[in-house]
């Protein structure tokens, strides 16, 4: 599947802290930061996502801040 | 300066794209794939953003989708 | 695939405008009410959108914004 | 009243799913999906939203994802 | 009409951009920074709007960044 | 530091709401209007933000909703 959004990342699934109604992801990555996504708490249970599982990553453009000291 | 958000790298900026009214600017980044973001053309301007020029890149983590197979 | 967002549709694509940076995809959806994407005119071209495609239609629930009279 | 977004229904709200800082409502809509929105539990309040009520669904084109098998 | 938004003023239309897909207009609001909002071209048409219109602007919290010194 | 947004305030940290997941921060700006944000809980507590910081607030052109009557 391809997706119209030009960032995309693989990335293993690593703490899980799931809310009353969002959830947090924490995401290990190729480089040296780490990633997270937050999404409803049952969309996370839909995936069944859980630590060491292997994800896609999608962010669109539009959404990624440039700042410059 | 310090961020309210989970997601953020430095980066190096490729190729410039200006359009009438947004751009979109190439951002290499450490890890094998390369980030893109979409700003007013204005806020390009005003960054003075050229290729080769260090950047901070920031993304709010309820923006990062996640997908699993 | 499996996506971690609570709107997920299948849409038929119908007009594509390409614009120099961004591009507008406009979707036909079993309801009455046509759908409208925005996304990089480069990721546009990467997916091969044309009319009479089926595409898959994700937004995540914190987009969807609801007014009351 | 007009708003600046391509992609505006209208629905019936079902689930009301009330979290500390953000609540999720469930949308009944005219095609076989349903849909969801995340608002903070403050604005869900000044809404008065509750089941059954009869809302204004609106999201940017911006933020709608289309992805292709 | 109330929005599920935390975030709403009223504005002054200053500048319009209209661009090929996207568009930009810049807003007069009571404190002294503008303030800018960016849509499709087609949304600024259908809302026909033009230099000295009052419009309602609504921001969703989860979309206001933060930064800290 | 500048940022790739066109919308920069800064503000002064009202009430602060702390939830699970996601906490909630008001912000006292000079105009009549309140602004609020939506982040995690983490970034809030990494920032160290408490009522009565100076903050900077920064939207992207592209998540602000013009509405007319």
């Amino acid at each position: 599947m391809k997706f119209g959004a030009r960032n995309q990342i693989t990335a293993t699934v690593g703490t899980v802290k799931t809310g009353d109604v969002m959830s947090q992801i924490d995401l290990q990555v190729d480089h040296p930061h780490g990633m997270s996504s937050v999404m409803t708490t049952e969309s996370l249970q839909e995936l069944g996502i859980k630590p060491g599982d292997k994800v896609r990553v999608i962010v669109k453009a539009i959404h990624v801040l440039v700042a410059k000291e």
